[in-house]
């Protein structure tokens, strides 16, 4: 098998799953017990806690574990937009986002009244600064962007966007998802006031995510509860999961350099190879992230390709797998205002350290071959 | 070890926690994505909706995987407020509900303007109908109680209440927490246009919840994400964790009028003991769930009698452990204003077909010890 969508997903490593599963084994007791089975679980949950702090160079109440990085975005957006709405109802997003975000700021205009503006992108990605400068206003509560696009790879400056925020107003909020560069860019989080992570996509489990929120920034909590994650996320503490995000975290932090450059060569071959072919394109820019390369192949139907790799047990998707349904364009590449034949054909290889040059070289193969042996369909 | 805190949270099953390390080990792809891996994962967890719905006598599409309790009782809650507000917003609850639910109309009223109404209970916990008859409007538009208190054990007549709610106006949305009823007390979801429920209180992962949603009731989402849950609850599905719901549930239930029986038998041997003893008073009524018992011992600090049961392996708390850390009265026990010194003292023992006997023997003869050499307090 030769997986190319660790965009969308990836493996649970072995390693993290064993200590997981000796964790469930071994603890059950509520986290918030009165007693000391419930004490002894609290004190793992926090001793992660600010392992993870440790590795962000944060505070440990600066972090609340959540089930997703979904939960994370809506948190952090919901939670700062409800907080802050008496200061102003003007928030601004990028027309590039996950649907987590770009969902919940539609909601947010929709059911709960707020002016919502997007910062549109050029025709890399690259996200329209002076736009950004010019919206910025005094009852702007809040920015969201991504650190790295999930579908074309695109790399936001976000020092250089929170100067740009903080300096037009101080006391709007910025919000990063950082869930397609954890583990494979340098994250500072001296610029954010609130961050988004997800483990599912660094080889860690699914259902469990993490919000950073600079101490001097309050939230309006998503889900009301009891006393857990300082009262801002209530439910029981799904205490194993947030014990072996600390081991998830440290593990792919600890290799990031030496994954990155190597990913980073991977791609660089994939690059080359794509372009000495004429009937392809791609789409994500040079300085895009290397663990992400989208290519079109105008006037095929990418999902018949996919299945067609999928024959000889390859993997990989046309766009990102929470809107796979849809059949439109895919959102970033219809933000990036691409050709429509372009935009329509695309497909996203997904790369990590676990891919193989080799996967690269039979991929092209089978992909040489699918190009030949379809027929164009428009 | 004598756990005796099975309201907080019940220990994994071996089983489920095998069938779910295997599907960790076998399966990681996103259930979204658009080839056979994830077609397998998603066929694998809609298999799992279909059993619950049989389990439950609903349809598939009308249940909603959430990452707990909390989460579900947060969505049905706002979820049907945020979308019904332009009808009504009067919302109905009680004094006596959990912190998810309690906390989730405090934020209602505090943050989005609505009014609510709570009604009490009587000094067994029994709901005062005529209270509730009397509160609904003509812009009512959702009332929630829980099915089983989860302090004192107190059931909710959920038919009769059903059948007040809808008569008085047959828009009002009725929301039930069933937590502290599923694979005890029998479910009947007809009456209920929302219900909630956990896995962890039936020896299932934390970080497992679901939400029955009428196919008729309308919700705006508490996540928003990408088409998963039908577009109701954003984020990359926790698929293993799904699964396995099916398996927990049908455990759960098709065993749940022998546990029943059988713990009721012991609840009704651990009363007549607790009646022996003169420093003891019962707190909940005759006609409580059998798998609570909550017990005061006035003049004595409740959480230095746990801390001495402790000593002997035997675990079990004062209240809630959402709300642990709290210092002052239980909240259920303060709204069935009991006198101040038995609502101050008291302990919450909950049992499961696990509990033996010997395990209640135990219990006493560790209580009885505890209260002759600890010093009245107060």
């Amino acid at each position: 098998m030769i997986y190319l969508d660790y965009t969308a997903t990836t493996p649970l490593s072995s390693e993290i799953r064993k200590t997981y599963e000796k964790l469930l084994e071994k603890y059950f007791a509520n986290s918030d017990s009165a007693y000391s089975l419930g004490y002894e679980v609290s004190q793992m949950q926090e001793a992660s806690r600010e392992h993870i702090a440790k590795l962000l160079d944060v505070r440990p109440d600066e972090l609340i574990f959540t089930s997703c990085a979904s939960e994370a975005n809506n948190l952090a957006i919901k939670g700062t937009c409800f907080q802050y709405q008496n200061r102003g109802k003007h928030i601004i997003t990028t027309a590039f986002e996950h649907s987590s975000i770009n969902n919940t700021f539609k909601q947010l205009a929709e059911v709960f009244g707020f002016d919502v503006d997007y910062i549109g992108v050029d025709q890399e990605g690259h996200l329209k600064l002076d736009e950004l400068k010019d919206k910025i206003r005094e009852d702007t509560i809040l920015v969201s962007t991504m650190y790295v696009n999930n579908e074309v790879g695109t790399v936001n400056p976000i020092k250089e966007i929170s100067k740009i925020i903080h300096e037009a107003n101080p006391k709007t909020k910025y919000h990063v998802d950082c869930v397609q560069a954890l583990g494979k860019l340098p994250i500072d989080l001296s610029y954010c006031d609130l961050a988004t992570f997800s483990a599912h996509k660094i080889f860690g489990l699914k259902g469990s995510g993490l919000l950073y929120k600079k101490h001097n920034t309050t939230l309006v909590p998503l889900i009301c509860g009891g006393q857990q994650e300082m009262g801002l996320r209530g439910g029981t503490s799904n205490a194993a999961t947030n014990i072996v995000l600390a081991k998830t975290m440290r593990l792919a932090l600890e290799k990031r350099q030496e994954h990155y450059d190597y990913v980073k060569s991977l791609n660089d071959y994939l690059r080359s190879e794509v372009k000495k072919r004429e009937g392809l394109v791609i789409n994500s820019p040079d300085d895009a992230s290397p663990f992400i390369l989208n290519i079109s192949a105008p006037h095929y139907k990418p999902e018949v390709i996919v299945h067609d790799l999928e024959s000889h047990e390859i993997y990989l998707s046309t766009r990102s797998a929470c809107t796979s349904k849809k059949t439109e364009i895919s959102h970033s590449l219809a933000a990036m205002h691409l050709d429509d034949e372009v935009a329509r054909s695309a497909l996203r290889i997904s790369l990590a350290h676990l891919t193989t040059k080799d996967d690269i070289d039979t991929f092209l193969k089978a992909l040489d071959e699918a190009l030949q042996h379809l027929k164009k369909q428009r």
